[in-house]
């Protein structure tokens, strides 16, 4: 059962807020999804799904990346989910913005006690991907799967670890290689434990190495050079080596003067609507 | 003296927030501009102020607008202010959504204790303007004015009030005859007193009323007929009747389905640089 929170008219479509119980996160879970006009004529249209960054929630991308325009004009479903279970009541989940809540990292926690609310892997791929099947009229067939930060490492491990559900993947700034920074180290050891055989299975550059061509219509990145996080945090050369050794094709487009904000990302957004377009359509 | 707070890359321009001391306040005040990639080339830009509706700041428009895409295709520069003085201590001032902080309603309070702060009326028109010639490529001869729902009621009263600044307006969902709604009364009579003769100089309606055909080339207005405060507190028939009375060409375009929020500003966005484009360029 799905629960209507808000509906408002955008771009000839319609871009609401639901709430829904997850089976898998064991709480009930806020999403969006913006509908675009061409879903009046029946046929079920591709669905793209954003994973955000720290600290964002299903409102972010909606408000902030400038994406409907595109999707109103290329008849595709966009979908954002929120980025952590809320209200698990684990002590300190609220502590630090990098990790708790807002901070899911979009896998399944096997740490007590992350282990019973806290995963978003598979709330991701199958619950809320239910919801929007079961929901509006979306193409099983025709679905990737893109995000910003926190959010590209989610898109880039869940586009390899489930590759007959995502036909098409990108990202804005990802942590490309997480168990080598802070942010994955912090939250790695606390849902996954001290066994960094663990964490590879959640790491992009690690699981990339692992493969051959997984997506060989190609991967598109964007990062700005201007991104404070940039040299510390996201490490996309990793996963630019890892694509090499892969034989994967991938786009990694450095931007001068870009920042790790969403000016950065609305600024490139109409050309990853587009990829994941020609990828899921063409 | 400027105050940069932040600039932030965004579609081959610069998005940046600013902080300056304003005579008019008596307080600081911040504000945003984006400019376009056109500045580099060394003309002056023509440049477009936004005014946000109430509870909104600086900020509103510039994340959720969709605006600087647009505007760094045609080179304009676009600028959006807050929308009352902020730390003017003046007892209950945070205590209404609708009146005090958040809803300066862009006009100068004659009423104490608000006629010492509350002043955007020549903060927008002198402070603002002095400072984005002063400090960006700004063509001081080629200068629109928009806005939303409250903001809506600023720029049509600023550009009637200020034929000399302001060559072009445009407005979404504004409060088009202020002196007949709650809102309108609820502010007019703490910031302007008792006499009904003074409100008149700040309602659109009525100022439009007294003129003959004042923007020749035309005003846009959109308004969506989902608007929950469309029929109490917007009253757009009034300003299309005075339109018509003062012979001024009026495009008040009505849209099924649309709300009062961003997703429905963002949605006619584009249309709305275009014509101040064409007013301020063409």
């Amino acid at each position: 059962m799905l629960e209507t929170l808000s509906e408002h008219g955008c771009f000839g479509g319609v871009q609401g807020y639901y709430r829904h119980a997850s089976p898998a996160i064991g709480l009930d879970m806020r999403f969006s999804v913006f509908v675009p006009p061409q879903a009046s004529k029946g046929s079920p249209l591709p669905v793209l799904f954003y994973l955000a960054g720290l600290t964002c929630t299903e409102e972010t991308f909606m408000i902030k990346a400038g994406a409907q325009r595109v999707a109103a004009e290329l008849g595709m479903i966009l979908v954002a989910s929120d980025t952590s279970p809320r209200g698990a009541g684990i002590a300190g989940e609220s502590d630090s913005w990098d990790f708790g809540v807002g901070a899911g990292f979009y896998l399944d926690a096997t740490q007590a006690p992350w282990s019973q609310h806290y995963r978003m892997e598979s709330y991701v791929v199958d619950d809320l991907r239910r919801a929007v099947l079961d929901n509006f009229p979306a193409d099983p067939q025709r679905m990737g799967v893109f995000g910003h930060s926190m959010g590209g490492h989610g898109a880039l491990t869940l586009a390899l670890r489930h590759r007959d559900v995502y036909r098409s993947v990108s990202a804005f700034a990802p942590i490309a290689a997480p168990i080598n920074c802070a942010w994955g180290q912090k939250a790695f050891s606390h849902y996954l434990g001290t066994d960094r055989q663990a964490w590879k299975q959640h790491d992009a550059s690690e699981l990339m190495r692992a493969l051959q061509t997984p997506f060989p219509q190609g991967i598109l990145i964007d990062q700005g050079l201007a991104d404070k996080f940039l040299a510390e945090q996201l490490l996309p050369e990793r996963f630019e080596a890892a694509c090499k050794e892969a034989s994967q094709p991938l786009s990694l487009r450095r931007h001068a003067g870009y920042d790790h904000g969403y000016y950065f990302i609305e600024t490139f957004m109409e050309d990853h609507l587009r990829f994941h377009h020609a990828n899921l359509v063409g």
